[in-house]
């Protein structure tokens, strides 16, 4: 494969060469690796700056919904939108490309959105690497707006996070007047809660969810990255449409600001140190997958798990092979 | 040094060679580890086994308390106890060691204990390989019972656990019937709930809250490890040294249940399996602290910031330098 005009077709917007390059870099092949890395570096010329959006939510909020009317609301304003997911227990034969066309059955048909599932993989790790390049990639194909899903499971907020621009939580409302066991840390992540289901019956409970998470963000220390008053919470109803233009509203302000006060090109650069970081973490330990090592650690495991050797010492083995491949 | 006398001098029981190979497996001098995975082969010989109980219990709940009196008991009735932590934040400049003799006055008294705060290390990787192998140099020595404590924060109670024959939960009372927010992970863990202070005015509350969480543990799911009735809570009082002994109790019933149907060998085979694994992974990950790796990885960092190279390509650099080191 010619990785250049690869590269240059992505960037002249072709849709199928987007999917080709994503195609790549979700490989696990060390040439197509090598194929990425040139890949990634050949987009990235294309000085393009999409606003990266990072959306989180629990089964049953209304995230697909949500995506679905957010996002054909920006088609209709004239801008592209891409929507990625970071699904660490997705699989790819389970349907899940099928879901998503299904899910956003609109949004999918329009030649301006582009959607694509979660890769395939069980380790997040893989997953989390594969997805932050897909965004470069869809990025420098001049999509304006890239959503990046995930359902709230283990650390793959922190994941999207460390993606995305700008941070959304969507939630249902409450029952009582309890928060929904929001850990910490995703509250602290979050520039904007938005409580969905704001209609019909539902409407009522919306506003006290949404007033309990405003009073809970208040309490949170406050971040330099933030002007007054964010973040903040906010009703929406996916359904009926409302709320979804005030919401792109507040998006937007925040981004503004964040870009006139040095703290996008900031959060930029600081996400591409933990990616790199986290690339060689992924490369040291992948190394263990590969035979004949993945066979020698199997070997030992055995002895280590009968007592016929030591943890350590056996650690030490395949440190030394390794050192000697 | 002479490893093999030092491991012959531990297995008589020389108290200070202990001290001294514990300070050997302690330390991060890449031929003081070789020396100690030695160490850790000859010690291995002496075909003793102690009652390894992990302890994990939040500040405030009177876990030195519980220590001094617990230890006590079993001191007086002629067994030898050894006492170790995990504790990622402790700093030992800070006055751990210390901290450790006035916090068990009159255990860190007694020849038949042997005291030893937590290896003064930021990471937890770290000081759980070290305490994992101090636990069996303290097992080597002679010593009946080993109690490994650690303060519930974020994973070492994992680590804890991993290295316990029993996983002991301690706790106040609550003010009201609510559990106090211990994650099921922890619950799932636990083979004991002790619920403390149950002395005074506490003592209903301590009741209540033992009550509360034997409810709790009853909905966890049945683990094979487990006779009938356990996982259990108790209550317990340090201060008053009350119900200790049933405690105690308790524990011999499970342990001797476990030897006898065959989960005691299990777990420690599966634990060694596990710090084989962890022993890998964090040899391989100390590698990009070493020079001149660190430095190349931080001009490589800098690079990525400002946009001079991806994370990727960068990433790729490190993992090419590191295989032709």
């Amino acid at each position: 494969m010619d990785v250049k005009q690869l590269a240059e077709q992505v960037i002249a917007g072709n849709r199928r060469a987007l999917a080709r390059a994503i195609t790549l870099v979700e490989s696990v092949r060390d040439d197509h690796r090598a194929q990425a890395i040139e890949l990634m570096e050949e987009v990235g010329k294309s000085g393009r700056q999409a606003l990266r959006l990072g959306l989180s939510g629990t089964p049953g909020v209304g995230k697909s919904t949500f995506i679905e009317s957010f996002g054909m609301m920006l088609i209709r304003q004239g801008l592209k939108v891409a929507v990625l997911a970071v699904d660490p227990s997705s699989s790819r034969s389970g349907g899940s490309i099928l879901g998503d066309k299904t899910r956003m059955e609109l949004l999918s048909r329009e030649k301006n959105a582009f959607i694509r599932p979660s890769p395939s993989q069980s380790e997040l790790g893989g997953v989390a690497r594969r997805t932050r390049e897909a965004v470069a990639l869809c990025e420098a194909a001049g999509y304006d707006l890239i959503l990046i899903e995930t359902v709230g499971v283990g650390q793959s907020e922190t994941v999207v996070s460390e993606m995305s621009d700008l941070f959304l939580l969507l939630l249902a409302p409450a029952g009582g007047d309890e928060l929904q066991g929001v850990k910490r840390g995703i509250m602290e992540m979050a520039d904007l809660i938005l409580v969905n289901k704001a209609d019909g019956d539902l409407k009522p409970a919306a506003q006290r969810t949404c007033a309990d998470y405003a009073g809970a963000l208040r309490l949170i220390r406050k971040r330099p990255q933030d002007p007054k008053d964010f973040p903040k919470a906010m009703t929406v109803s996916a359904i009926e449409e409302k709320g979804l233009l005030e919401a792109w509203g507040e998006m937007n302000t925040l981004a503004d600001w964040r870009r006139e006060n040095g703290f996008f090109d900031k959060r930029r650069s600081e996400q591409a140190e933990y990616w790199f970081a986290q690339d060689i973490r992924h490369g040291l330990l992948s190394q263990l997958e590969k035979e004949p090592l993945k066979s020698m650690i199997a070997g030992l495991a055995r002895k280590v798990s009968k007592g016929e050797i030591t943890p350590g010492h056996a650690a030490a083995d395949v440190l030394r092979a390794l050192k000697d491949a």
